[in-house]
């Protein structure tokens, strides 16, 4: 297949079919890091008018790759096994049977069909290191680190050359952005826990990318089916969807039937790292009553979705019993799935969490597949009134205890934050985030800078999520129009995440990283030419840009004119302005505009000496490119 | 007529057919002022389905008063022409008469419909006071400072009673935000230069309204035919359409033919302050030529637009010779049309900008009528990479020498802003407008905060947009998802508007405004209750937020379930935290909750006595609420 905007098949038992084939105007490239012939990191090469090329990060994975046969029953080619494979340190064994209460005991009616191929899954042997944190701290520079650096890199060097100093404009509030990032800096900010490369050793598919705030900012799209609608070709469509217009992650937050089997065919489709909620099968496991929760249902669901590959666990073991009650005076309470679940666990047990109580073992558990935490802040705002609240910093500080023990035995750590936060309110959060969690990567959702729009709190939470991207934080959770009103289709899923690569590029343009106004100079510099087609194919979404265009501007000649529909053919700016800059040169070579003194100078005197030199020379440009 | 989302018709010579009838949900009401019978201020009220009702500033007119029969051939009520005659000062005169080339010497074939209802204009006496400057510097408290004061006021006090010291945490970076706005408060806003009332005394239709940083924030919607594109009729169904959603001012950048007749319309048909740019009607008039442009045709084009009632014009004389060449070494150059006219005419007549030169006069035209400068940012950028250059600040400084002349002449004045502005360097534009221009209220077209998104930069500059609002701008002129791309239709203008409406909102929620958060907890209650008729109700957009819910979950019972399509029927966070509450009640009756120092402390013993204290009291109702 290679098709766009395909939508996805309608029925519910067949194998998941997914869009495939590059952007328009986009081809994908690969690209070895130096010295490193044998690693291929995935670039989108976007081919432009005048000859030239231009490189943009690209996590879409092998599914806009023409030359790859995509075949979602056999999943993607497991990359990273030969790499874990001769790092060592690893065991393969038979693991866990898949049993009926993994998929919310479906009956055969409504089971989805399976996914085939099976792999026996790899732990970590005792005393070896198995992270890439413990890696990092043994002084070794994994190939996954090898490939990040290089990914990051994107048009760094080609950028720097063209455009120079002005690359380093930025406030980046205490954030340590590189010039050019290297697999030893990679390592470092890896072992001392600044950065994350989610990559369980059980999803070998995936194309290693990494999390911190002296990296490019990153994105994650939720997909996820529940118990009233959506099935699992949608999910899969949704996470192949989400990656192609720039989704760094995807979170598989189902909770209804098939949960098991639906998350087993993302991940050997899936070149992103996949995060889930744990909580949420633990709880399908015990009928959806939190009071029947235990450590044992929870253990095994961990294992469970580690053997599966999922690369990071949101786990939200700071909603510790006494913090409960500094809830009950908000405006929304708990709004966090998972913090309600532990909230009523907690207090229908009269119990401090069993996530909190067992983060020691949940610690070990996941360090021997690499499993990233991903602290979950169950206590988040859920409206502007509950924002920076007692108890969502009364958790955030127990998270910062938790970096630190998870740490201690070997695991990638980030923290998630909120939520719904009024702009004022918004950057006492990343630095309350840095200092308790010892600037462990911020994963927040949003936040939401006012509870008034829904339908369109993908814009919402976009002003809040470019300044909170700013501040420093790592990943942005996007959040689409459907939020606070149902699950997002796949047209919503587009819309979250082109808002959210707006924000997450705004942030790296506001800190003043090396790559980031790269593209924003070529497309305006295609916009000032008139080129057209290289401005929708630079743009983050040319499919819309180009409809857009030729929705008043529809015949092919247009897209060379040098006009636009905002001013019309007799009369344009940037034509005129063209004029101006050939005028303006032409001064130049006289010698006119040699000193910004001399300007100034003219400027002070009220232009007379100036207009008169004007008036000595180059009248016939005017007269020549006057009128239209 | 009373319908929704109905399309304009298709002729192109019929009289405009305009969208009638209240939001869903919402009634118009009117509210006197204190003493004031006479005034009728529109708000909008919603009807809760707990039978409260929630009131929001509403500037849609009389087109969602079902009461009212609109007829956009007779035009809306003057409602403030008694206001103008019992002040005096002014009189009637015959007027300029209407030349073909003011609607671009169009032939009979392509003419517009003329609006039949003429009236004769008036102006200012010559020593009366006329404009609101004028009368407010002079102690008078003219009926439109009574107006908007009432009208800034919508729910303050209902909202300062039930949420208390709340309101009031914000920051507001030096504004004056009052707790109560008083006519006298309006007066001395007004008085200082330090907000304004665009409100031509030929344009009497109009509902007064305020723009100033100690207000709520306020957004603009261009709209406007040009050569390529659109008709009469589209343009006044925008403009209604605009106002329904939010819009507080509208300006018509008309280009094309017909672009008197077209504005005629709009006038006596707006309910909000019409702002227009006269260089582009002059331009007209001289063949699209720049350098026929002259002070007489321009002159000409001031008068006509005065009499017919425009209530800003957008005055590039900021665009002077000396500043012309700093543009050369953009990236994308002048991308202001009117910026690229006058710099045009610059260069080619080796000239002073003659709006530059004939300041003094525009001001003592504009002052007779009550037109407000808005003057124009020429040389703003149109890319991250010429933000803040020294084209941009030169023309600034002098946007604050001419204010200065402005007022020094009894007109009212507003500044614009960028353009293209990446995060880290949108507050200095506003620190330094401020500063410039003797803090005349700021109007910026967004910023967008990245060039990389055409077709999304509603979004893009909405980022922008919420922080300089944040910082004290006044007015947030929208950006549309067609920008740069080509003219917005119908839902182009609505998704606009909606992106400004979240971004000013958000503003006035980050600078404290008093009257701000009392809808976001209004909708925050309404989510967490599951009243989802009045979430939808209180959202800015009810239409849509209805249209996504049921797109899951379309049957009229599930909007009164206690659960919603995220989570399904078995479980929901919004259902636990209610319990959670109910609990913490309890437990506060008990005075287990009475004091913080209990509860640090109980939180520092580990919880091993609170939990005993849980496990004493009150696990029925856990018993009672589980499971479902």
């Amino acid at each position: 297949m290679n098709v766009h905007d395909k939508p996805p098949r309608g029925s519910t038992h067949a194998a998941p079919d997914v869009t495939t084939g590059p952007l328009i105007g986009s081809r994908k490239v690969y690209s070895p890091p130096p010295g490193r012939k044998d690693l291929a990191v995935p670039l989108r090469e976007i081919a432009l008018s005048n000859n030239e090329t231009f490189w943009v990060y690209d996590p879409s994975g092998p599914y806009t790759d023409d030359a790859v046969d995509i075949d979602v029953k056999r999943g993607l080619s497991p990359v990273r096994a030969p790499w874990i494979a001769v790092r060592g340190g690893v065991e393969t064994y038979e693991g866990r049977a898949i049993k009926p209460e993994d998929n919310g005991n479906v009956g055969a009616a409504h089971l989805a069909q399976s996914f085939e191929a099976k792999r026996a899954p790899l732990r970590g042997l005792p005393g070896a290191p198995v992270t890439q944190l413990e890696l990092a701290r043994a002084g070794i520079v994994t190939d996954e680190m090898v490939y990040v650096a290089h990914r990051e890199n994107i048009g760094r060097a080609r950028a720097a050359e063209e455009a120079g100093a002005r690359l380093q404009d930025g406030e980046s509030f205490g954030a340590a952005v590189s010039d050019f990032v290297t697999p030893e800096f990679v390592r470092e900010e890896v072992a001392r826990g600044r950065a994350i490369i989610p990559a369980n050793i059980n999803h070998p598919e995936s194309e290693p990318m990494i999390i911190g705030r002296n990296f490019l900012t990153k994105i994650n799209a939720n997909i996820g089916n529940s118990a009233v609608t959506s099935s699992v070709e949608e999910e899969v469509e949704k996470m192949v969807w989400a990656i192609r217009w720039g989704a760094d992650t995807v979170m598989d937050l189902s909770t209804g039937r098939n949960i098991h089997t639906t998350r087993e065919w993302i991940i050997r489709n899936a070149p992103v790292p996949i995060g889930t909620v744990p909580i949420y099968q633990a709880l399908e496991k015990v009928d959806g009553d939190p009071v029947k929760l235990d450590w044992e249902v929870y253990k095994d669901t961990l294992i469970e979705q580690c053997e599966q590959g999922v690369d990071y666990f949101t786990i939200h073991a700071g909603v510790r019993l006494g913090y409960i009650h500094l809830t009950a005076d908000r405006v929304t309470g708990i709004v966090s799935r998972g913090g309600s679940i532990m909230a009523k666990w907690c207090l229908s047990r009269h119990k401090e969490s069993f996530l909190y109580e067992h983060f020691g073992d949940i610690c070990d558990i996941m360090r021997k597949y690499d499993v990233s935490f991903s602290l979950g802040d169950g206590l988040r705002p859920g409206s502007i009134a509950d924002a920076n609240d007692r108890a969502q910093f009364a958790e955030l500080e127990t998270l910062g205890e938790l970096t630190k023990i998870a740490w201690d035995r070997g695991c990638q750590v980030m923290i998630e934050g909120p939520g719904h936060v009024p702009m004022h309110k918004i950057k006492v959060n990343v630095e309350k985030q840095l200092r308790e969690c010892g600037e462990a990567p911020f994963y927040t959702l949003g936040p939401l800078v006012t509870d008034i729009a829904p339908a369109y709190d993908h814009i919402t939470s976009a002003i809040g999520a470019g300044m909170i991207g700013w501040f420093g934080t790592a990943m942005l959770c996007y959040v689409t129009p459907k939020e606070h009103l149902g699950l997002p289709d796949r047209n919503d899923v587009k819309d979250g995440v082109m808002a959210y690569k707006i924000a997450a590029h705004a942030a790296d343009l506001a800190k003043g990283h090396p790559a980031a106004q790269a593209r924003d100079d070529a497309i305006s510099k295609a916009r000032f030419e008139f080129r057209w087609e290289d401005q929708f194919n630079l743009s983050l979404d040319p499919d819309t840009a180009r409809q857009f265009h030729d929705a008043t501007l529809p015949k092919e000649a247009h897209k060379l004119a040098h006009f636009c529909s905002m001013c019309g053919p007799k009369f344009c700016s940037m034509e005129i302005t063209q004029q101006v800059r050939d005028y303006a040169a032409k001064l130049n070579d006289a010698g006119m505009l040699s000193s910004s003194e001399a300007v100034e100078q003219a400027r002070k005197e009220g232009m007379d000496e100036m207009s008169e030199k004007f008036r000595e020379m180059g009248s016939e440009v005017y007269v020549e490119g006057g009128g239209s």
